[in-house]
């Protein structure tokens, strides 16, 4: 490892990571792990640079370190926030990117069959923005005699309980998202542009926060910001244009602060104006929901438990919501910042253990507007905690 | 079409679009087109959200208008910026987002099926981040007749030369960019942290610029800030952190302005103190190269021969360069601002149209620095034009 790396985690932790992968591996039959999405690349080895966009993964071994595989320009950057040695990055040349001849997945198979493993079974997340269907099949035709078996989010399920220093990084972020969302509350106002409000959450965000510990900076969230007005808002995932907020109409943002890649994502709703009275009924059946849910967040209960009591709560209140009302969070890259492990949904059998961590977000949206109330919860020993401090309510601006 | 969706382009543009498409499926034989890339569903259809971390897509046919397909919350956001009517929006249920069991392509293969094309020719994008490997193979069992062509940037490339109205939006774009470029020259100084940096660049590029009909607001680049300073310069994708900047150390700057999803990228590199005579030298050489690119850019002319002539004028400033040293760009989605069509490099044979527009990237990566100076370029008639104003030198703050 070049001397002046500084690793967000310590050496003992990223150990412990690698052993956790590989008793999944082994329970699944798996001889080599492919890890291509970026925040299991960065979980396992540190590695973090916007370089996903070219192929690159992570390869877990039974014994011996990982490899770092990618792009030659990535490589350099590898050097400089990896925990392992130089002889474990390997770089591909730059004429395989975007080639129409050859794909970079042919030059990783064939570092894998000059490591004998031409005849193993090797585990590669099948549904993974950063693993395309031209991936698997450049792979599956130049390993001919190996077993590709889908080990989508294996690496993603080691990552569901955060150690002590990944639960201080997700507080770090929740310290910035409250300050993203009081300095929302603070400027919104009829007549300014959206855009002007996205300028100063970004800036915001990035500049980061302060603790016990003394001030630090942000990075970027995995999603943008979604605030989406009025009518708009019965489109959750529509982003800000620069037309001028009006009077009379709810806007709810959905924003998360960025700690070492790290989110503690907050929604909160505010109304200029006088706000119809469902937007109170409304508000009445979300927290009733949030507040059932917490209830329920202890470590034992799974997963249907939380939603089973949120949904009772909420159509005991009149509303109704058919989506998932919370999912699992911590590290991400975009487009996401869910972890795609645990869903708090119907059914969902997971069962909960102090250190998960999960946005629960009840949104109701409806046929022309929608509200977000939600906050980022950790599981403790005892029960479960929000990590925000932004007050849980309809915020309204007369 | 909803009476309040304000649609980016004219429906004419939209409907030549579709022919362009059509005229290349022809060509390949191809009956149904799948087209997932967020770029080119919003290119197609004028569709704009963050909902591309779930599985959705825009289908052209051979006749009739294309339908949009995703998840149901987002179909609210198709159905307030798509040009089609609400009968060509089609949305799937939310339990097969992220489901163990069973995936949305199955919900496309089936609908297609139903339509009558279970044994047609079907284009999908292999190579990319949103058709997923999964994705793939779950289409391919449920159309168990039908073929499966692999067109991969077939859309892509219709989308090559850039309308009247493309071109206004990336020089809008540009000035944002020049903004950008201002203010990182205005503040940067030894003891700024770079998260505050990246801050108001942020801020400036989402509050927009002015022109002649007025202000406008940005949006969010496809690829976040890029700013290493000294040895991480030779890593360039490497993101931001919170130290400080200290003299004696040289950072680029790779930024980009965006307005309605279309990006102007502009680098620049600034050195805090007095560079060692060799970044002069790199200057000199790249500004060469830049000067024999630009020359070389007019219709007729391939990426190739432009390629050659800053190749030639590099080397014979001493320096190599193995990379690529351009691609097209225009409209984006995260990770990557480029187009995936033309590259400037060897025994690329694309011929060069007037309306294409081109990162022209020259950068050079060395062992311990790296220095990045490049121009949007718009080819036209007789030549080429550099879209941004900002000038084109080795920044050097004493």
């Amino acid at each position: 490892m070049p001397q002046d790396v500084l690793l967000s985690f310590s050496r003992d932790e990223y150990a412990d990571r690698i052993e956790r992968v590989r008793v999944s591996m082994e329970d699944a039959g798996i001889d080599v792990m492919i890890a291509t999405d970026p925040s299991n690349m960065a979980w396992l080895t540190g590695y973090d640079g916007w370089s996903f966009y070219v192929h690159q993964a992570v390869i877990v071994f039974a014994s011996g370190n990982p490899i770092w595989w990618g792009r030659n320009m990535d490589a350099a950057g590898a050097m400089r926030t990896v925990w392992m040695d130089e002889d474990r990055i390997v770089g591909y040349p730059d004429n395989l990117v975007q080639s129409p001849d050859r794909h970079p997945m042919q030059h990783l198979a064939e570092l894998l069959i000059d490591m004998g493993f031409g005849k193993s079974t090797i585990g590669v997340e099948m549904e993974n923005y950063y693993f395309s269907a031209a991936a698997h099949a450049a792979l599956r035709a130049t390993m001919e005699q190996a077993r590709l078996y889908d080990a989508t989010n294996l690496v993603n399920w080691c990552r569901i309980v955060k150690s002590e220093t990944e639960i201080g990084f997700i507080r770090r972020a929740a310290r910035i998202s409250d300050g993203l969302h009081a300095h929302v509350l603070e400027m919104i106002e009829p007549g300014v542009r959206k855009c002007d409000l996205v300028a100063e959450i970004y800036r915001t965000a990035i500049r980061g926060a302060e603790d016990e510990d003394g001030p630090y900076g942000g990075d970027y969230p995995a999603i943008v910001p979604m605030l989406p007005t009025g009518v708009d808002a019965s489109a959750p995932h529509l982003t800000w244009d620069d037309r001028q907020l009006r009077g009379g109409e709810g806007t709810f943002f959905e924003l998360s602060g960025c700690y070492r890649r790290y989110h503690a994502p907050l929604s909160r709703t505010v109304y200029l104006g006088t706000p119809p009275d469902i937007w109170y009924r409304a508000e009445e059946a979300v927290l009733a929901g949030i507040e059932a849910a917490l209830d329920q967040s202890r470590p034992g209960n799974t997963c249907h438990d939380v939603w089973y009591a949120f949904t009772r709560a909420l159509n005991a209140h009149g509303f109704t919501k058919e989506s998932r009302m919370g999912y699992s969070i911590g590290l991400s890259y975009p487009p996401d910042w869910g972890e795609r492990t645990m869903s708090f949904r119907k059914d969902d059998m997971t069962v909960l253990q102090a250190g998960m961590t999960y946005h629960l977000m009840p949104a109701i949206w409806l046929d022309d507007w929608g509200l977000e109330i939600s906050e980022t919860v950790l599981v403790t020993d005892t029960g479960s905690q929000t990590l925000c401090e932004t007050p849980r309510k309809l915020f309204v601006k007369p």
